[in-house]
């Protein structure tokens, strides 16, 4: 298969670049890396794949390219299969659909992630790493700010139905690895008081790429 | 002027523009905003300009693009202009460099400035905005978890000069405003450990760009 996918199959990272490549029709061959065991910290990973330690890390045997952070596997994606399944970034010539893209992709990793990974940390991942007890607290101050930041998503949602404009991008379905995996911790009643967010989120959640993902 | 840029010229985010612009060799207009007065959390700031909240908002009288997030704004700015000035940004045509060009940009947005952004919030922003004393604990395991993430920067940059290769990025220029602003606490120390780091760090602060914004 062209594309190698050095992850674990459930992980959000990998469940990220799953979406693109399923909106995309691609397949990929999903190199298991066993977090459990720290596989990804061995100095042969660091070294050879992924200097931080992380997953997911993307082989293409037919360019040569290998790379890791899913959000640059997913453009490298999106610009690379251009004119293939789903179109998901707008191209540079375009100007000002690509400024608006760059923008919507920038809120997603700035604003929603750091919130959003840090709840799942906090409810999940923390004791998983033995590194003690969910803070209730900060969960709520976390979740305070997650609902200031949906006002402005609803400010955006409110005026188009993505956040990039009138077409779904790589920034819209960025959210749903960690907004679906703090559902149940919130999320799902947070965005009920945002109707323009809570459409365009059950939109993405409705997606086949999605559902196969999670499948 | 073509350019004009909502924002307040001290700021973090308002100095990463300045320095990309500052490269291109363009000036912009600083339209002030009045950040102590709570300007942009006015309604209409939000309704035209932000719906965030935040500064720098980019116009460009010329395409009538109006943009915020002070990454998109430089990518906008990189695309816009390129050929003029220091290229900052390889086109996407040249998919090998626009993929490492990618990742180098997923490293500073993800892996360094949370750390860096909440350390300067922690030691600074904290008590100007009177949300109580800095949290000492919270500013060494913040410092820990940047060393630990400087360790992956000296595994990339013992490879090469630059996040994405041999050529500077705006990838490399992002770091200066948050990173320049947390070195009196700690920030020198940590990145003398660290050779290849040093080196580049050192490159990046001594760029006539830098000195001009922070003239």
């Amino acid at each position: 298969m062209t594309l190698k996918l050095y992850g674990f199959v459930h992980s959000t990272c990998t469940r990220r670049v799953r979406t693109a490549l399923a909106e995309k029709g691609l397949d990929v061959e999903i190199v298991p890396v066993d977090l459990a065991k720290g596989e990804q910290k061995t100095s042969s990973y660091l070294n050879d794949l992924q200097p931080f330690g992380k997953v997911p890390v993307l082989q293409d045997t037919e360019t040569g390219i290998q790379i890791y952070e899913s959000r640059a596997i997913t453009q490298y994606i999106a610009t690379k299969y251009r004119g293939q399944g789903t179109d998901l970034a707008p191209p540079e010539s375009d100007l000002k659909a690509f400024a608006y893209y760059q923008q919507a992709l920038s809120i997603e990793q700035s604003y929603f992630d750091p919130l959003a990974s840090q709840i799942a940390y906090e409810k999940v991942f923390k004791a998983r790493k033995g590194h003690g007890e969910t803070d209730e607290a900060r969960v709520q101050s976390l979740f305070s700010q997650l609902e200031l930041t949906l006002e402005g998503y609803e400010r955006v949602l409110s005026k188009q139905p993505y956040l990039a404009g009138q077409q779904l991008t790589l920034a819209d379905l960025a959210h749903l690895p960690y907004g679906a995996f703090i559902e149940p911790f919130g999320f799902t009643e947070l965005v009920s008081k945002f109707p323009h967010v809570q459409k365009w989120w059950e939109g993405l959640k409705a997606r086949e790429s999605w559902k196969k993902v999670t499948a």
